[in-house]
């Protein structure tokens, strides 16, 4: 058996050719970008008045000095002519300081004496005050977005900084999910006795919607050779088919073999991870990828979590650090030797975010992550962990 | 001026009324339960295997005896007939424990000894062992999601166990946005030298994306007190109008004095923030909610999550804590007296999240939230953070 971290490796390195697409800049949510995005001008594009006061120059200002105001510019606004000495120009956050003027009084700052006349009362002015100067931020040219970029609201503002309407970014993967096993009915469908309802795709679809990935393809599968061969087959050019259920030591767990059957290559079969150890991997010769989770209702949310989602973000080109670490409240003891994860609930008091642990009857606990924010993680080797001791936590969303 | 937390507690007194509509299953996402959920079956359902093994009686059992395998069960069946004494019943996970019946032997503490003829090699076997017993996580008819709850991959899976289809949840509001400004030029054409393209709009629609709230009506107003009117009141049915820029001192910042003319009532103007200490808020009579934001680009990411976001979540129902504590990595002094927040990235370190702040050249730096994951609060009184001290912090996301 490998361990959770090795199984996420082998899962990420079978990644290759991410396909890319161009999208719109009010359509990039949970998109990374597949270009990198240079500045078409400097920004600010000029000497921007940061403040609303009185544009003059630093090296002549004097407290004493009555000032002539020779004109009020308002943002969107250029002035050209020249600015006699002594003189000083009105102007409104936003707007261009002209040239040869370097530095903006506050008008907090100011005092008009007549219309058209100001005095100031402070002692000196630095060069450049209250001025945020042209190309301060980004040069023209420069490289402000890389290609892996993911597009959250402040890179979509760069974008349309630098009036990039169109960008290029990575493609989304089509996605097929089968619940298996006889004992599994349709939502809408009255379960009898020994049936329960297909709850797993509907929140592995909850998960997918969370990245706005749709689901192309949904069926309830029995357990006959026949069946599954046939709907996997069906979905084999898919980028990805999530399967639950059928992966354990059953006799009717028969994925496994239908997938050797089908030639999809097996690459794990078992995972050191609690709840979930009977996870299965494979790649189709199609290089579809087919994801076996188990069929508890906790087991499928920490497999989706742990290795389902780190592949679709990697598909679609994410590269971020995911995990935070939290102290802990109570004392945790585990007696096994796998790596364990728990539904946890984060709760503040006294300025300090703690992690929670959500108790539950095991992995087949339909309650079991209901009120959690997300899973901590208890290592192998962690028999305890004591009250207040950092862990390794990772949101459901 | 009033603080962050009296203008959020202002802002979200405004919400009564909440809009409910109907949804089905497949999309819940971002959406919160309007009514409450109940069980319609008891869960487990059945008393259910955990395992696969055989099922027997705790009672009889004894490490001496061969027992007689009657059948073998899988999930998805019943078994009703009499089972005798000193007979088993092999079982597969999933697989409803016969009536008689109260322990389930794993396979792996079994031996076949011939065809039909198993022992078991344990000492004894306890009542329910690898048992999940009927309604152990939930009773029939019983509470199992109130109203109010957000519908995460969690929720959604209950939601299908109990074979709710469709649910009422809150609605969406309708929102417009307006940039404002004479500086302000549509992201597709190229602007003049004073000119600065309309990026707060994208920045809004893209944290309006993550909720996946659709903008209704968007415009570009110039600071023209006809267009101003004209353009808000076309929208003044809607929920909620977002403006940026045209709330500060400006001459040109006519927004408040438009608001007056609209018979929109003002709730809140300026708050002790930075940055967005000229954030304005008011009501119509109509009901719309219209906050006007600083036009600075991080001014705006600040204000929109710090007043606008809530209202939305609330506006939807949802009431969670969002804030998390984590330490700082480096000193922070500040001498003004306003509340700060600041950008910050979470970086690891030996098995410790830390807040790294992200140093810019003020809210008008176009690059200030860029590699930022959220926002840090510096609260008013607060004029050291010293390395390591634990800091409010909110996620962007």
């Amino acid at each position: 058996m490998i361990s959770v971290e090795e199984a996420i490796e082998k899962i990420l390195s079978t990644i290759h050719n991410q396909k890319i697409e161009k999208k719109f800049i009010t359509q990039l949510n949970h998109y990374v970008l597949a270009e990198d995005v240079f500045a078409d001008r400097d920004y600010p594009p000029f000497n921007r008045s940061a403040m609303d006061g009185y544009a003059l120059s630093s090296k002549t200002f004097s407290k004493e000095k009555t000032y002539k105001v020779v004109t009020t510019l308002f943002a969107g606004e250029v002035y050209t002519s020249q600015i006699p000495e002594g003189s000083c120009i009105k102007i409104m956050t936003g707007a261009p300081v002209p040239d040869g003027l370097d530095a903006v009084v506050k008008v907090e700052d100011s005092e008009e004496i007549e219309s058209g006349l100001v005095r100031f009362n402070i002692e000196f002015v630095s060069e450049w005050v209250n001025i945020a100067c042209l190309g301060e931020d980004v040069k023209s040219e420069e490289l402000v977005l890389k290609k892996g970029t993911l597009c959250t609201p402040q890179v979509v503002s760069i974008l349309a900084t630098f009036g990039k309407e169109e960008v290029f970014v990575f493609s989304k993967p089509r996605v097929a999910i089968f619940p298996t096993g006889n004992e599994i009915v349709s939502i809408e469908k009255t379960p009898t006795l020994a049936q329960i309802r297909d709850s797993n795709s509907y929140t592995i679809n909850s998960f997918l919607n969370q990245l706005e990935i749709p689901i192309l393809n949904h069926k309830i599968l029995t357990d006959e050779e026949d069946d599954l061969k046939e709907q996997i087959e069906k979905s084999i050019d898919l980028d990805c088919i999530i399967l639950t259920g059928g992966v354990s030591m059953g006799e009717l767990d028969l994925l496994p073999k239908v997938m050797q059957e089908l030639g999809v290559k097996e690459m794990i079969h078992k995972v050191k991870l609690k709840p979930g150890k009977p996870f299965w991997f494979g790649i189709a010769r199609t290089g579809c990828k087919i994801f076996g989770l188990p069929g508890n209702p906790f087991s499928v949310q920490v497999t989706y979590k742990l290795f389902v989602e780190p592949w679709i973000r990697h598909f679609m080109g994410f590269r971020e650090q995911q995990y935070f670490y939290f102290p802990i409240k109570h004392e945790k003891i585990k007696k096994h030797k796998m790596e364990e994860y728990f539904p946890v609930k984060l709760e503040n008091e006294n300025g300090i975010s703690y992690l929670n642990e959500i108790k539950h009857n095991g992995s087949g606990d339909i309650l079991a992550g209901l009120y959690s924010d997300g899973i901590a993680v208890q290592e192998e080797g962690r028999n305890t962990i004591h009250s207040r001791e950092n862990v390794k936590f990772l949101f459901w969303i």
